[in-house]
């Protein structure tokens, strides 16, 4: 029997890969000699790096960046089997984690040091960047990531702006004479699957400043700087980012990207998908199981295990989700390729208990789901 | 697809019966032709009336007897197709639950309304009759249940000795005068899964006095007149009880049927399967689900999934168990056949809230099972 194994991180308890692990040890538990693959897969969040070396082969590079508030962070990414991809996680250089929750503000944090990781990739050789946007600490627009690439922002009076995402309405002009030329030559994949616009009801500010510790007041003049530079961008650029779907992104880095960048979004798990080779791996798969922290309707919309779910079906091959918490609505899962859902919950619990308990429950839950899996198998 | 839904009760939550109906509804909602065949099943403890009623069709009698303290009560006994064997559940007649915790007291209660109860039965034209003792609160060996058969038990000088444990050590001599003759022309069948004997430190006063009201000094009164009565009866009968395995089960009473009546002891769940016609049913049937409120190592000794499973695996049908809460050890299951153990729970919650909303439950996780064993026959 063969098996794919490519469950989501179950947030706030156990990693993606993990996961995989545990799962992948209650399945041998029952049949020793199935053949397990393990694709451990992410959305683009936090994970997606860890997971794409683990699902397509790499190496882990480490660089010092400048933290989102100035002091320097050591941040990590990868390279990616077999063509040098680097993957970035915005979250390791420019990532909300990296502050105190008291000191978080996102007038000042900046993406500089997200900047100076894909400047590291550069000199690494690298032409191909995966972009992951999960986690950010920052609102401005990716003017610092610009500016540790070589673009200038500028005063009225023709001096440096200065970082973070309350600089963004005194700049005035973008001088490109240093920007790194590599960039034109590299090809940029955003993997994320937020849908909405630089600014605003729906846009960067409103509806991911008050996490990132944006008071209303912040949020009002967030707003106010990422449309005036929404504007200096279209002046420079030709580009009008203002209402373009997933240019809000991560703070609007995501519309620097595909502004100044040659660059592209794409589902996070359509990316992971891809890159895992997981539509190989599913050639003969008898079966797949996927997982996440809490599953019900709303996975049916665009969440990790209904990607996975997508894909297998397309080939007639069964998804069981294995889920912390199964939640109302799971009817909507059947139609778009999920077979059953399964808790991996024991019995009575706490939240507590069972997230700390989550590996050996999933290990557990796999060898239950597979043996009844192969029990109408064996009646034959 | 024919599938058997096979569950026993599941404590303090929801009966076999309900237990049966929830998992076809969640069986049916995945597959509305599917063929199921509700057998809710008992150990010979509380259901087992309904669940053999349930599962070999039916009436239900009643009759006003005396209970356990003395005071009328209405109990039920089942009349059985197609050979009118009276189903005598205890508990109705001489139960704990019939008497409010303060007034539970072993040295008075008696088991007389259950001889009351047979007596009724034995009017109605019944000559075969099945004895669930489970939940009694009596401990006088059987003394009521032979007295209100016509048997007089007396004192040495001659008397009545009353009723109820603590008169047991009274009893000189028994006069069976007045047994009634039906009695020997009828069979018997104790569905008792207890081991223990009459007396002893294993024996029904030490074991089971406690959880019916015994103080540790009534417990060894108890075990005094039980070894008295016990004496008496191998005087009378030439059998003894003293270290008989089974006679203990409910205060000593299944002692006295296996003294004074053409009686046998069977496992209940065994009976059960007889009378459910379990083996017909398994007869080209897919999957067996079963089910209790909480299964572990323990259950692979004689609770009721247990027996469900062996005969099901006798004809290679795959069992598969839902329970309320999932143990430690449940490999010991799988060397006796139970293919699988699912818990209903499906997500972080209390005890109270998982036992509230059993049906629910139950309903939810049967399809998820069903769809999973389904799943592998669908690919090929």
């Amino acid at each position: 029997m063969k098996i794919i194994i490519a469950p989501d991180s179950f947030k706030g308890s156990i990693s993606a890969s993990n996961a995989a692990q545990a799962i992948e040890r209650g399945i041998k538990r029952y049949m020793p000699h199935a053949q397990t693959i393990l694709v451990p897969v992410a959305d683009g969040g936090e994970g997606t790096l860890d997971c794409l070396i683990a699902a397509a082969g790499g190496v882990k590079m480490s660089a010092t960046v400048t933290g989102p508030l100035g002091a320097p962070v050591t941040a990590e990414y990868g390279l990616l089997e077999p063509d040098q991809t680097a993957v970035i996680e915005m979250a390791t250089a420019s990532g909300l984690y990296l502050i105190p929750s008291e000191e978080r503000n996102p007038l000042l944090a900046t993406t500089y040091g997200t900047g100076e990781l894909i400047r590291h990739a550069l000199d690494a050789g690298c032409r191909s960047f995966l972009l992951a946007l999960g986690g950010s600490a920052t609102n401005d627009g990716g003017a610092g990531m610009l500016q540790a690439l070589g673009m200038r922002l500028l005063d009225s009076e023709g001096n440096s702006v200065g970082y973070g995402g309350g600089t963004l309405d005194r700049i005035a002009s973008i001088d490109d004479s240093n920007w790194d030329p590599r960039i034109a030559e590299s090809r940029f994949l955003i993997a994320s699957d937020v849908q909405n616009p630089f600014i605003g009801p729906d846009g960067a500010s409103r509806v991911f400043g008050p996490q990132k510790g944006a008071s209303p007041e912040m949020v009002e003049q967030l707003e106010l700087n990422l449309t005036a530079w929404a504007d200096i961008i279209a002046i420079k650029t030709g580009k009008r980012v203002h209402q373009l779907p997933g240019a809000g992104a991560a703070g609007g880095i995501s519309g620097a990207f595909l502004a100044f960048f040659p660059a592209s979004i794409k589902r996070g798990i359509d990316i992971v998908i891809e890159y895992s080779h997981l539509r190989d791996h599913l050639q003969a798969a008898d079966l797949v199981i996927t997982g996440e922290g809490q599953i019900d309707f709303q996975t049916a919309s665009g969440k990790t295990p209904m990607g996975i779910a997508q894909e297998a079906h397309k080939l007639g091959v069964p998804t069981i989700c294995l889920a912390g918490s199964v939640g109302r609505g799971i009817e909507a899962l059947y139609e778009v390729g999920i077979t059953s859902v399964h808790s991996i919950v024991t019995g009575p619990m706490t939240l507590q208990e069972a997230m700390s308990r989550a590996s050996e429950l999933l290990e557990l839950t796999a060898e239950q789901v597979v043996r009844t899996f192969h029990a109408s198998a064996q009646k034959d």
